[in-house]
C-alpha cells in the first residue's frame, strides 16, 4: 500500500509541475518575465501556496521553465530523426524537420521566441541556456558534417522562427522552399 | 520670424517624438507590449498629454515605434553597403554586415528581439511588418544574387541573431565564424 500511495504522490507531484510549467509559459510569453505568481497560480488553477510547495520562488520556477522548453525542444528533435537515416547529418536533419513542423500552423514560434526573450532577462537562465548550447555542440561534433555546414543549416532554421515575428503573416512557401533547402545542404559534404 | 518659429516648432516636435519613441522601445522590450503610457511618458521626461498630442494612442504609439525600428534597421543596413562593391549580393553583404554590427557587443539583439515579439501581438503591426518584407523582398530581387542564396544567406544571419538569447553568453568567435561565412557565401553564384 505504501507503494501505491507513494505512487499516486508521485503522479499527484508530477501532475501539478505540469500545470505550473504550462501556465508560466502561457503568461510569460504574454506577459513578459515580470508576470507575478498569483498570476501564474490561477492560470494554473492551484493555489499560491501549491505553487511554493513545488517550486520555490518564482526565479526558481522560470529557470526550470527555461530547462522544460529546451527539454521540450531536444525531445522534438529526437522525435524527427529518421530512424532508417544512418548518413551524416542525420541529427540536423531531425532539428531541421522540428524547427519547420513547430512553424507549421505559425503561431507556436512567436510565443515561443516571447518566452525565450523574457525567460532570458531571469537570473541563472543564462546558465540553462549554456547548459544547452553544450548539449547541442556535442550532438552535432558527433554527427558527420563539416562544422561550418551545421552552423549555416541550423542558424538558417533559427532564423526562419524569427520570419514568424518579423513578417506579419506566414508564408508558407517561403517556409516550405527554406526546409528543403536547408535538408539538401545536410546531404553535403565538406564546408558549404 | 514666422519660418524661424515655424522650423522651432518642427526641432521640438522632432525631439519629443524621438524622445518618446526611444523611451517606448526601453520601456517595451523590457516590460512587454502591456506597458501603460504613463511608464513610457515617465520614461522619456515628457507629460502624458505632450505624448498624447504626437501620439494619438497607445496602440498608434506603438505602430509607429515599429516603423521606426524597421527604419532604423534599413538605414543602417545602407550604411553598412560598401559604396566600392558592385557586383551582385553587394546588399546581402550590408545586411549581414549590419546584422552582425548590431551582435558586436552581445546585448543589442536580445533587446531588440523582445521589442520586436512584443509588438508583434499590438493591432495593426503585422500591417508594417507586412509592408517591410516586401520592402526587403524587392531589394533582394534587384541584388542580383539567386533567390535561394538570399533566403539561406539572410535566414542564417537573422539566426546569429537569436543566438544572443538561447546561449546565455555572447560567443563572439563563433560570430566572427558565421559572418564570414555568410559574407563569402555571398560571393557564390547559382543556387547554394
Amino acid at each position: 500500500m505504501a507503494d501505491s500511495d507513494s505512487g499516486g504522490t508521485m503522479r499527484d507531484t508530477a501532475r501539478t509541475r505540469r500545470l505550473v510549467l504550462d501556465a508560466a509559459a502561457r503568461t510569460v510569453a504574454a506577459q513578459g518575465a515580470g508576470v507575478s505568481l498569483d498570476v501564474i497560480a490561477r492560470d494554473a488553477g492551484v493555489s499560491k501556496s501549491g505553487l511554493l510547495h513545488h517550486f520555490r520562488s518564482r526565479d526558481q520556477l522560470l529557470r526550470e521553465l527555461a530547462e522544460d522548453q529546451m527539454q521540450q525542444f531536444r525531445t522534438a528533435v529526437d522525435a524527427a530523426v529518421d530512424p532508417r537515416d544512418h548518413a551524416a547529418g542525420r541529427l540536423v536533419r531531425g532539428y531541421v524537420n522540428a524547427v519547420f513542423d513547430e512553424l507549421k500552423d505559425g503561431s507556436v514560434a512567436p510565443e515561443h521566441i516571447r518566452l525565450v526573450a523574457a525567460l532570458s532577462t531571469v537570473p541563472g537562465v543564462d546558465e540553462v541556456m549554456r547548459a544547452d548550447t553544450r548539449h547541442w555542440t556535442e550532438q552535432f561534433e558527433a554527427d558527420g558534417l563539416h562544422p561550418d555546414r551545421v552552423l549555416l543549416i541550423t542558424q538558417a532554421a533559427d532564423g526562419a522562427s524569427l520570419a514568424a515575428i518579423y513578417e506579419g503573416e506566414p508564408n508558407p512557401a517561403k517556409r516550405q522552399r527554406t526546409r528543403e533547402l536547408l535538408l539538401r545542404l545536410s546531404h553535403g559534404e565538406g564546408a558549404p
